[in-house]
């Protein structure tokens, strides 16, 4: 990795810490030179404008989505486990890509559902992107035998980012302290009804 | 119902629209005032500050929905025919009272997670308010017999959540046209999981 690239890494970290504590709307070229302290003129070089920012910093996001939760989820075994990977590993993923306000991509989907424009096209690619990784994981996890043919995977990752919205929910702003347990125990039982049902 | 108070509510259910569409970060006294061609310092008489704008926005948003989500819901028969009346009826909800870029609590609720101070504290008191009516209704159906004695109703009022959220990101940011169908699913899913098992 090149000294340029090191340096855009380091800016857009900050980038998405400040957009997961302020939303997306929040992170403009002057807040952001202010919590790095660096050069508006130096940033605006880098970015050229806000909604440039704006997409570099969800781009960078999706990067690091990938590296630090899909890839260690496909090192799990195909079906079950690996869905299960990759539904442990979104649970931490504010944490493995610190984000203090919580997952950049369920804020900005709700943020951004609403306003037209290059930012919306980007979070929308990205959830739909999304939406069939998990789908393609339960398409697995039939093929591997683990789910009953006639699951509808397509519903599975409705249901799925339920459960992530509502334990983003419970744990930001209800304070739940069971936040965590109960999107454990969705899922369970989202997975349950998916199984192969043992033969009486 | 008074002029004062026709005239409040009237300059409210634009507000309520506004914030439906920007985002309540986006409603101010200037672009309430451009949307109903009022002066500036007519509203600020009003309202007296853009926080409190937000709050008296939420709180007839909040009686809104008591007056055409709740109390409908109440006359249904006790029981899982009630939960089904309030789950239809939220589903509703951004229609009957119009709501453009969707419900108002559910985007505040992500809006204002992590932004202290009194317009985060109506927010969550809301929706805990919600959380707690949904569990009622879940513990009526118990006492009904509908739902089985060992169902958890908080956990039933969480994963109602998630599937409002589901439901709404689906319809608003995916464009998924069955999301309304899989909304109905996983609600159907979630009570025959609840329900008292015919006995074989």
């Amino acid at each position: 990795m090149g000294r340029g690239e090191q340096t855009r890494d380091a800016i857009l970290e900050t980038a998405l810490q400040v957009a997961s504590r302020v939303g997306l709307g929040g992170l403009t070229i002057g807040t952001l030179s202010e919590e790095l302290d660096l050069s508006k003129s130096g940033l605006f070089a880098h970015f050229g404008s806000k909604e440039s920012l704006l997409l570099r910093t969800l781009e960078y996001a999706e990067e690091r989505f990938i590296e630090t939760v899909v890839n260690p989820a496909l090192a799990a075994p195909r079906g079950e486990p690996r869905l299960r990977a990759l539904f442990e590993r979104t649970l931490r993923w504010p944490q493995l890509v610190p984000q203090p306000g919580g997952c950049i991509f369920m804020a900005a989907a709700v943020e951004f559902d609403d306003q037209p424009g290059p930012v919306r096209d980007l979070v929308s690619a990205n959830r739909k992107r999304w939406r069939e990784f998990v789908v393609g994981a339960v398409r697995r996890a039939i093929d591997a035998g683990h789910f009953r043919r006639d699951v509808d995977a397509e519903q599975l990752g409705f249901e799925l980012d339920g459960i992530l919205f509502a334990w983003q929910h419970a744990s930001r702003l209800l304070g739940d302290p069971r936040a965590d347990a109960r999107a454990h125990e969705a899922f369970e039982a989202l997975v349950a009804r998916a199984r192969v049902r043992p033969r009486s």
